[in-house]
């Protein structure tokens, strides 16, 4: 089989070799990828960033789908031909995050996505849901996730709240999905008025220009009626969490999700304080957030967003793409 | 002003009656009154079963909607010509319920809707929502409220979850309005063929006639792959709470919401206790909850449905009609 | 090793039989018992009433605990000398009951704990409390665990509420005593006066016999200020989840623990309704819980009520016991 | 009536007037105080940092007890001779915060406790624990208050967590009582060896030095077996904040409480991610949260830490060692 491995730090360095195809063990499942989405959390750990002290050869990328070609010993759940994705914090089944099972992570500790065969608990597999395709599948088990958990796990999403997505990353662009789906509305940022249209059509009920206005969480409260959303995932870090945290209303939700901007934040205490927000880490969510997150995309429809294919020989094509940030949804590698 | 007033226990006993218009008190709203919405509990309190030591004369009726017509000294809340809602229990503003704010409710312990003009602590009011007509408005502060809290505030709703509605009464249909709002399946119930396709049009996605399907928890798991629903809401007590507890997946929300079929209820502990089901008593909501669901109405265009409009001169026919039981959605006296 | 075996359904077939020790499979733990802890389930599960169509033989009893003899393959969470308990839902990890991890239960689908030695998954034991006996530790992975998901996990108690404990079994008093912890005040009922200073002792600020008041929760109520308490376990199900309904104050909640007066229940809607009481069927809980209480049983020096132990050889006498009904505290088999 | 107003900013300018005593209004009440706690935030009030449009003059102090002298029309809830707490919020009842409910403080839009007499609403006064004194009792409003919030109704505390409190101010002392009163363990920190023994009578588990300690991060985690506390409230801001987020184990809650080092904050978002903190912004809380801290209070019969009691006409002294900071325990006006 043909899959992408870092032998050396750096995406250049990025090179398919020729394995074999694993054997599934006792209680494992030999999955067939169709797909594997890229992030920004890809080139991280390609170049070494996250993980320095990662043990190379090592196949990178979190997130896909596929389809299971075969099952090792005691395997009930699954059968071959079964359409599945892969969870990324792979023994997180459910409840709340907890370091005992927190440690395993698809592309990181384990092997990841960029290969044509993995082989993996059958505990660390959801089905596929039947309204997409597998590329739109490939995107969930990160980007879609998060912003899942953000909304409906930790925030508590009501019908009748008020959503702020920052940018178009797969992260926000699913949150804007998620949110109309759960009867929100939603304003949407964006530092491009080309992508404004394309946000309208998503659903978004506001858009907002946040290069061309700096104090952006202003024209949020503004366009809110005079108050602050209800729930924003904060994606820029250093660039915009003081901005999310004036964005959002009396007891409002900033999740912790990105850093773009910068990792080393600073805020003002007193508008935190007098108005009970509400600052929450998180990174990504257990299975049985991904199961539930499943019966919402398939019982409302909901289309994740896949703005470039690339097959997967010219792999290379796709972390450009990521790298020059102008794709409009996910970058998937197809296996077909 | 012309008012309706119980001065005999019975529908029959019902008349109008001429009297002074009142005068706002300090922190008091004068609210003329556009619409009131009837429901099974007016029948019972105007033929003296609820409270057989309501003080006569009583206005009844417990839904309305209105306009501002004068306020009171102190009011900066609301100004002439606002279009209000009347709020049920009239000093729940916020939180749990608790016996010190449970007291006193429209058109039980206080005057009811039925009358062309109301007096009403400024508190005890909440916006109507603008897509709506008076008529439509008039039918949340019980019906709509009820739903709501059971859907949202105690089931904790999330898009992907399966929702089973009962009949055709003013909550469920609000119920399964919402459900879908909030990006859930829903399966609805209903005795008469005749009103399978309304209620698809309002957007159930299955349909079940509980009188040609005496154990319908069977058909509800069928429908819902093998697996029984997350949320119902009781609404026939001793005809329906068993079968309402079989319909359920392990963890579901059971709101005893009604007792159309009998108040005296027996069941089976084991499934309850093996299937984790949760049966929860509840009774409307707070202000707090109201405004939400207005928020919620807003955004996602809900149209409350209303099956027949009759003025206030005819308010006899309103009655015979809620009665026989016969009409799709609410039944709503129109002081136009 | 020896073990008792339900060859036959019966309390009076059960016998000692001579079996070969298992071997730890790979992800698996031997565990030398040190004690294992009686309940009515085990009595029932013996007699043939729970599942008839048990596979026999089969080695009875849920509770229990002792020492880690040998770990399998790839058990890294263990080693031998650890004191350890036996989950009793061996599957539920965390989060909420969900079937497909509810399946397999100690003493039912798996087999129980009155052997010398139990081969069993590394993921299903959790540490015993250091402040503990085994004895002690052995009563608290169904009666302990039940109590503290009704208190802490379902009903969310806090200090300064008020907990109503009924009768003197194994989870009531384990009730009585993570209510104490948590800063509640505790009214306990009894049959029989003589118990009442045992209650006293255990820290009940109250104490009611509810044989000599049929309507105990008019005492409840008395003794509580007028108010009905805030969280109950009901124990007697037919025999007593009418008055447990009137004894919960608004917004109350209901343990639907037990059905030692019979499992066909009939109760008012209208009082539950109006009073917005929650009824929680519910069956002991995940080892996330198991875990959290035992962090609690060990800041607290909690000490579960032991109230006989009963040699290995002479089993009988333990069940004779429970049968009878009169041991104060948890009948406990010991393997010392 | 005597009163202490601020008529020019600055505690040099303080002055005891000499006022009418007012008459209570249609639902208000009179009450004689007995008792007023100081906190850092009446000096800030004093000095005009908080509100510079503050119309003088202006009576300050927000906490503080006393007794029902007399009832305005309408109030049939507190009768003369009712020993009273003021509440902070005034129209915060019950349920989250909201705008609409949190315009009125007492001390700072509205009239202060630093006054023999005080008009206030029927609905902002909450009954005296019966197990304090006034001078005890005067402490809960603000302290006491934030620290329940924070422990009980936001971070959910259980028997069994550990809570990190931080310093010997009258919030984290409360925080330190309440987590014990619920089971918990508590390590507490503070910048003085002398008041170790204090703490631990207090029922301090462990007491960490944080002036001899700067990265007290680490000793928390190895005081708490190499794991992050549950909950911990910041008092310190700029000068805690990053170490308080180091404190927390996996899903930890930080409550962001206090800004005695600095209101403008920096850390790094990576931990605070990874680890699923939750930074949590509060002021104060409902009527609701304080009525049931006064059931815990009874119920445990927790004592708040009175550090100095200074007669009314020596209030100066009252600021003084506030200022200096340097008594262990809340500093109480008292009126007797």
């Amino acid at each position: 089989m043909k899959a992408v491995q870092i032998k050396q730090f750096g995406v250049e360095h990025l090179a398919i070799a020729d394995l074999p195809v694993p054997k599934p063990a006792k209680g494992e499942v030999l999955v067939r990828m169709k797909a594997a989405a890229l992030q920004y959390l890809d080139l991280i750990v390609i170049n070494g960033a996250v993980m320095p002290d990662l043990k190379l050869p090592h196949i990178p990328v979190s997130e896909g789908a596929g389809i299971v070609e075969e099952t090792g010993e005691g395997v009930s759940k699954w059968k071959p031909g079964d359409r599945v994705m892969i969870h990324f914090v792979q023994e997180w089944i459910a409840g709340d995050s907890h370091p005992s099972t927190n440690a395993i992570r698809t592309g990181l500790q384990a092997q990841g996505t960029l290969t044509e065969y993995i082989c993996i608990s059958a505990e660390a597999l959801v089905r596929s849901p039947i309204n997409l395709t597998d590329e739109e599948a490939s995107t969930l088990p990160v980007s879609g996730l998060t912003a899942w958990t953000n909304l409906v796990t930790l925030a508590g999403i009501r019908a009748g709240q008020t959503v702020l997505t920052q940018g178009t990353g797969g992260v926000s662009l699913a949150a804007l999905q998620f949110a109309k789906a759960a009867g929100a509305k939603v304003i949407a940022t964006t530092g491009s008025d080309d992508k404004r249209e394309k946000l309208k059509q998503l659903g978004a009920d506001e858009v907002i220009n946040y290069k061309t206005n700096k104090n952006w969480s202003e024209e949020v409260n503004k366009l809110n009626n005079g108050s602050g959303v209800d729930i924003t995932l904060d994606m820029g870090g250093a660039a915009s969490l003081e901005q999310s945290i004036l964005s959002v209303a009396m007891g409002g939700y900033v999740g912790l999700t990105g850093f773009l901007g910068g990792a080393s934040v600073t805020f003002q205490l007193a508008p935190a304080i007098m108005n009970y927000v509400r600052l929450q880490g998180n990174s990504v969510g257990s299975r049985s957030d991904f199961e539930d997150m499943v019966d919402a995309i398939e019982i409302n429809n909901i289309k994740p967003v896949v703005g470039m294919v690339v097959p997967f020989n010219e792999f290379r094509k796709g972390f450009d793409a990521l790298q020059k940030g102008e794709v409009f949804g996910k970058v998937v590698i197809s296996f077909n």
